[in-house]
């Protein structure tokens, strides 16, 4: 919805709402679809919301309550009475509904847990017992559950009765007596099917692809994406259907990995929580152990600087050079492990690839750091005012760190990756520190055979 | 498909080609996906692959063909005879042969176009000539088009006559005469229907939710997340329906497009080729540029130390720190870049939040600035051996360097995306250089103020 149509709309809703033409409202309302409805309501002061959203049919109104903002969710569920309380949660798919109870305070869990029928509480709960990041809590509990000796048309009609509360129809699973997972099959294939008389059994694919409820939700986005897949069935260890990821559920987690690996590799404790959401404390508490560890870190330069002060001092020129020497290291190094680890994490490369990579690296260090010595050494010349010497000691030293750095960059992740850790906190900041260290050592060791100091 | 039942299938493949056993071969494949047969082929020689494609069934071929590496697809179209060329472009979506065109050579394109019917010639070509990233270069031109009249068996029949070649049949798109898009409906609403004699126009939805195909991808995709659809439709400045972007198209862009943001925020020009199908010439063009840049934009910290070079030498004991100083501001700026950047992209910042993100960056910044600045100063105290007039002025030269680091990184790609500018490009090494002038200067003035230099 575009931004000016928006607010020709609050205007006119505002307006309905002066006049308490709640006809109007309603209908003006109903034109839109939920997601709208939600960012729209989300415009109003606290006290309309609860008038406005009284005014949606039920249907709608649970719809659209999966769509607010956690704020707006909490003041609503504060104005509920327990019935209004009830129809809501009715309306909601058991994922959504644990997506809110994530959000919430305690006591306003508390109440809504009690104002949840039996069976979905224990779905809820069930769903909430799942490892984080596991299938089981990406999946929902609401699908089409079909048996082999159903026909067309059984199958129309319990799509039908069950429906209109799934979130996807159009791959169906079939279960034996104790839910075991023997088929699937799609509506496509029951619409393209033109024998009449077929059952579920002479139509549906055995061979079932399946995530298990525990593998971690990111491989099996992996695999609904190499296959095409708009949903796949969760089995549990006893290959027994629990629950479906919908495309939309992998939307979702595809868009928050990548939001995970980019924070990781900037230094930041990864957060569920967007940026306004988050308190500064808690932002503060996400930053600074990175930032306390590599400050520290750093103490291996202050080392090697102390251990060459003398040389430093009496070399005056030296030092003018020392951040471009790292930055450019740090840049270097950080070109690898990035796109290393971006590879490893789409599974465009694997860890058995890490000769191939330093081979690779190794050739594509010799093309930039003669590059950019090259390009350094005129520089320095030209706009510098610096001996030949000077000159020639940092641009050798910058070919040899971006060698020495694109090795570092390349194998760390790897490395990291094979020992169990994610490859994405050997990112920038990490591969910085120890170029760092690295270019110092190279610089002094350079200065010291051209120099002679 | 895990890794050793994959080493176990290659090696009864192998055997089965020696033995020349082409019937067992034929079936051994055809229980796998074609996704998996794509992945198997891959792992045989050269020689092999046209043996063991030509014995897939051709519908079967064609699905397995589009999974292939562009490598293998080239041999085999080299390997193929007109005929076969045909048989499998014939059964190829458009959107598929528009991938593989735009990664063969201009002679192979030549053949291919050559055997292509004549309507797939025409979309292919209307789908390369729009512009890079638009909704046009990832929708299909294939998909279910339904009329206002049709009844509940019509529309299936219509879907089983032209569904077989279209990637999804769920969502189905109502036109008029002119190919206007009037209305949409889901198969799930036909099916809910217990209207025998229903026709589509009594069960259409007629508000229409669809992308321009001048539309960037991400919006495409930021839609279909907002509404939780599995296809929109793709129109083109009349309202003319022209195609339908569905669900796994979505997941390529969003992760298409995390890569890119990773890319440039690694100051790496982004490139759609994986790691290895990257030659080394073309990785060193892709990242020699910002070296080149980054490195040249450090003649200011050149200058600064230049200028400050006599009371450096003087005071040795400063030099130490200086690598500490920079690293830390580079990454507390970097982390809060690398935040609004991916906060702007996933939609969850405005560039109007400017100062919302100012204001908290500095009560974060604080916060930091303090922590640091003490946990800093006691370690220089124990082990760093320096006076505390040294120390203190280290210290308080990382307060002040991290709150004015994450103000530039938290305004930097704000201001970018205002100018223009993608913000990615204002990430973590770029920040890096600004602030470790930034630092810098600093350190001085403090340090004339402490220790009078």
């Amino acid at each position: 919805m575009m931004d000016e149509i928006q607010e020709e709309l609050v205007t006119k809703i505002q307006e309905l709402l002066t006049n308490k033409d709640y006809m109007a409202l309603r209908s003006t309302m109903m034109e839109l679809q939920a997601a709208d409805i939600a960012v729209l309501l989300g415009e109003f002061p606290e006290d309309d919301i609860p008038i406005l959203f009284r005014l949606l049919p039920k249907e709608t109104a649970a719809e659209c309550f999966a769509y607010f903002e956690t704020e707006v969710q909490e003041t609503l569920i504060n104005e509920f009475s327990d019935r209004e309380l009830w129809n809501v949660i009715e309306g909601l798919f058991v994922d959504d509904m644990v997506d809110i109870i994530e959000e919430m305070p305690a006591n306003v869990v508390k109440r809504i847990i009690k104002n949840t029928p039996y069976e979905k509480r224990e779905e809820v709960n069930m769903i909430l017992r799942y490892p984080k990041n596991s299938a089981g809590t990406i999946m929902t509990t609401e699908f089409v559950e079909l048996k082999a000796w159903m026909t067309r048309e059984q199958v129309y009609r319990n799509i039908r009765e069950s429906g209109v509360e799934k979130e996807t129809v159009y791959d169906c699973y079939v279960t034996d007596a104790s839910r075991h997972l023997i088929g699937v099959i799609s509506v496509k294939d029951l619409i393209m099917s033109d024998d009449e008389d077929a059952v579920v059994d002479d139509l549906m694919e055995t061979e079932v692809i399946a995530a298990n409820v525990l593998e971690d939700r990111e491989s099996v986005v992996a695999t609904m994406k190499k296959y095409g897949f708009v949903a796949l069935p969760v089995t549990d260890g006893e290959n027994r259907l629990v629950g479906i990821v919908t495309s939309d559920d992998a939307l979702t987690v595809i868009e928050d990995e990548s939001t995970e690996d980019i924070e990781i590799m900037a230094a930041i404790t990864p957060s569920e929580k967007t940026y306004f959401k988050t308190t500064v404390f808690e932002t503060w508490k996400m930053r600074i152990p990175w930032l306390l560890f590599l400050m520290i870190s750093s103490v291996f330069t202050s080392k090697i600087l102390q251990y060459f002060e003398g040389q430093l001092t009496a070399n005056g020129a030296l030092i003018a050079f020392m951040p471009m020497l790292m930055g450019t290291a740090g840049n270097a190094g950080g070109q690898v492990s990035v796109t290393i680890i971006r590879s490893l994490s789409i599974g465009e490369v694997r860890m058995s690839d890490i000769l191939k990579i330093v081979w690779k690296e190794f050739r594509v260090s010799i093309l930039c750091g003669i590059t950019l010595a090259v390009v350094n050494f005129l520089k320095m010349l030209a706009v510098d005012n610096v001996t030949i010497g000077v000159a020639l000691t940092v641009s050798l030293t910058i070919s040899l760190t971006v060698v020495v750095a694109k090795f570092i960059g390349g194998i760390l992740p790897v490395i990291a990756k094979r020992i169990g850790f994610d490859p994405a906190v050997m990112a920038s900041p990490f591969i910085t520190t120890i170029c760092d260290a690295v270019s110092l050592l190279l610089y002094f060791r350079v200065a010291s055979i051209i120099l002679g100091i």
